[in-house]
């Protein structure tokens, strides 16, 4: 990767440039800078960007990347900034490019089960659209009514619903991306298959805004799943013995839409931050399992999940109720905010092969015990990927006032969390990226030569290094 | 891309150093070296190949990477030869890479739901392995009996089960790679998710043979759908009301396993070549539509199938036996056979959205009046993707003696085919790939700039354009 030169002559220009072409675009208010040098990583920059371009059309953002281009300028795309990686995190002397404007959604066609969208419309507020359509988008990340959908593909974003029905990548048909230099291009198609050379639409998906922009998409959606969502709560009396259960569902043939399952240390969070009547209805110690089936059959399945989580010592609810399942999945949905009351979480996201996910279990307990932190875990137990939280410092929201810097000695937990991870056969992120906060291992995973093909693809679309750079690959010394 | 060198003075010496390392891996047989000069396109290479290496490991193939690095000599790689548009076809001067041999399945991790295999074995004999795990691997080409799951990734094959089960991108995870300077790499993953670095195992499926030799791949499994497969066969007047009842069957939320739409010259060419007693039972004229549905509610889906075929003036068997089932999944499957009978095939595989597919119809109507040649259709109605069959000169088996050159007027109908498909939002190949054939038309879907960027990236893989020259992109003249 050629590096980005912050102190070309040309640099004090680009912000008047893009100005002229631009006008009230470009942003250079204190708060948009200041908004633009976080994400929800827990990372801020150490100083702030040159200006924040707030992109309304392809047009807005092939002159952005024009400018950038002529003038070495670093160039991070961003859209609604709940990446937890630091992907959309912007320093000193780099221009950001602001996609939460492009929002439209610019055809729905029932027919084809398609739509094209513009990258910054919500998630949430996409599924609500297609609704009336009959349809629905499936990637699923828990951030879907803040994230964007354009957010999702540059991370290839996965979620509570991949293991049945799939991560982002298998969402996408085709994308229009407007390169480093400004070219604009149309990948894939429209159609549900298509092999006419290198499938360019899976290479930008997933590549973290370091490849180019994508300012359009077009999604392969779903009709909506027919019949009433079954829900099972099981708690358990540790989370081996939860971890069993999802193994044991998994192993029978069966495929849950969700299957979520919650350590001790997460319950226990849950337990203490809920309201006295509803902590007065969980149990004192264990883990939960929250299992969820759909479509045909679904009672059926989900009563026979019950009765594999009840062979594994569980305590099960079943219930087709939306208001009782609600309750049920609202102790997943609060666990998040649960830990952030007892210190600052990094979220970490390493995902091992299923049947390898009690070991994982074991060896994170083997981690709190070697550093003393204490590291709650939730793991999208249908697909074998973990989210370890490594908490440090005050209660703070991520992202937030109290973020600051991230101490060595939890780095060095989540060093040995990855390493881990690796020796289980897993990978460091599942679903969140690598951004800053995992670039430091991302070698150890893709080995030597491919680390170096990987960097050669990259210049490969971006010749002088301007989209993104330091992230995803370690930045030149 | 670089031009490979067939006249270096290295050339000579290739074969004798492969021989002194690989022995009687390397055969220089008449019929070896026959065989390798065609697949089932119909297309054969004007001369033999220098040798074909018989890989047994992937040592081997390392070894015949470096050697024809080292040599600048053209390598090109095959598994069994069913390739439909040329990607396997070697000429003079050119080595072929024999994969058929590493056909071991190397681990079935149930708890995983994943395989892994090296790239010979058939698709086939790999299900009937999988079944006794009660799993499978959804990638299901017409010819899985004979082709293997290497090519089905090289291809980024489809088949008949895509719109209900995903293609064979979405079912593979991993894979070991030789580059072409004989560099190993582990690409993806053993886990359902994982997003480190680029993905470039998505960029590998499909490949054609021109990144790199797969050695290995981590296979996705699925398990086996439970109960019985429900099947509707029905007759229509014209291919137009059967493709009417095909997109009120999508647009009806149903999601058919499989849904197979032949045209009226189709069917007649299975009625005439059918056994007395067979032929009587089918209509005299018109189109036919099957439709299977499976899993959970097949039965109440394939009852609904049917009523909307019906109100598309559609003539409807529905069973649930096995063996009415083959009878109508025989008209099916007889039906490229039954062509062959009548001509020469050249088999075309354009792509439309759904919903534009009897207009897709319609233009190959068109063509037939103004060429002259006859292009029975049968199109996978679930997903758009169409297979106009265009025949010519004598009754031959494709690849067989009779094949011979493809006339000049049949490539004009094949180029009329393409850009019809292209103006109806299509794409020139669904599941065969570029290849040979369609190589003259790559140039105008991808655009100039997609076009020189995915050249620049097979630079980045194959800096001396060893890996299959000539395929998919154009050659230098």
């Amino acid at each position: 990767m050629t590096g980005s030169a912050p102190h070309s002559p040309a640099l004090t220009d680009v912000v008047a440039r893009l100005r002229a072409e631009l006008g009230d675009a470009v942003d250079t208010s204190d708060a948009a800078l200041e908004a633009a040098r976080t994400d929800r990583s827990g990372h801020r920059s150490a100083a702030a960007p040159l200006a924040v371009v707030r992109a309304r059309s392809t047009a807005d953002v092939q002159a952005a990347c024009r400018a950038a281009h002529a003038t070495r300028t670093p160039l991070v795309t961003r859209g609604a900034g709940t990446g937890l990686a630091g992907g959309a995190v912007a320093g000193a002397g780099e221009l950001v490019l602001d996609l939460s404007g492009m929002d439209r959604i610019l055809e729905v066609v029932p027919e084809d089960r398609v739509a094209v969208v513009e990258p910054g419309v919500l998630n949430g507020a996409l599924n609500t659209h297609l609704a009336d359509h009959g349809l629905w988008w499936a990637p699923d990340p828990a951030s879907k009514d803040i994230s964007t959908v354009g957010g999702n593909i540059a991370m290839n974003a996965g979620g509570l619903l991949c293991a049945k029905y799939g991560v982002t990548r298998e969402a996408v048909l085709g994308l229009e991306v407007v390169l480093a230099d400004g070219t604009v291009l149309s990948l894939g198609h429209r159609t549900v298959k298509g092999v006419t050379g290198y499938d360019l639409t899976a290479l930008m998906i997933g590549s973290e805004g370091t490849l180019g922009v994508i300012t359009q998409a077009v999604l392969a959606l779903r009709p909506l799943v027919p019949g009433a969502v079954h829900t099972v709560g099981a708690f358990f009396p540790d989370v081996t013995a939860g971890a069993a259960a999802a193994a044991a569902i998994t192993g029978d043939g069966l495929v849950p839409a969700i299957m979520e399952l919650m350590d001790e240390a997460t319950l226990a969070a849950v337990r203490a931050h809920a309201a006295d009547d509803d902590a007065a209805r969980l149990p004192e110690t264990g883990a939960f399992l929250l299992v969820q089936a759909d479509g045909e059959g679904a009672a059926a399945q989900a009563d026979r999940m019950a009765e594999l989580a009840r062979a594994a010592g569980g305590q099960t609810t079943v219930t087709a109720d939306p208001v009782e399942a609600d309750r049920l999945v609202a102790l997943r949905r609060t666990a998040f905010p649960a830990l952030e009351a007892l210190g600052t979480p990094l979220v970490e996201d390493v995902a091992v092969p299923r049947s390898r996910m009690v070991e994982m279990f074991a060896r994170i307990g083997e981690i709190e015990r070697a550093t003393g932190l204490l590291i709650p875990t939730t793991a999208h137990a249908g697909d074998g990927n973990l989210h370890p939280i490594l908490l440090f410092g005050e209660a703070s929201r991520v992202g937030g006032e109290g973020g600051g810097e991230i101490p060595a000695e939890v780095w060095e937990a989540a060093g040995m969390l990855f390493r881990a991870g690796l020796e289980l056969g897993g990978t460091l992120t599942g679903e969140h990226g690598v951004g800053l906060l995992k670039r430091a291992f991302l070698r150890d995973e893709l080995g030597d030569a491919q680390h170096a093909l990987q960097e050669r693809i990259k210049a490969v679309f971006d010749p002088h290094g301007i989209l993104n750079p330091g992230k995803v690959f370690t930045p030149l010394p």
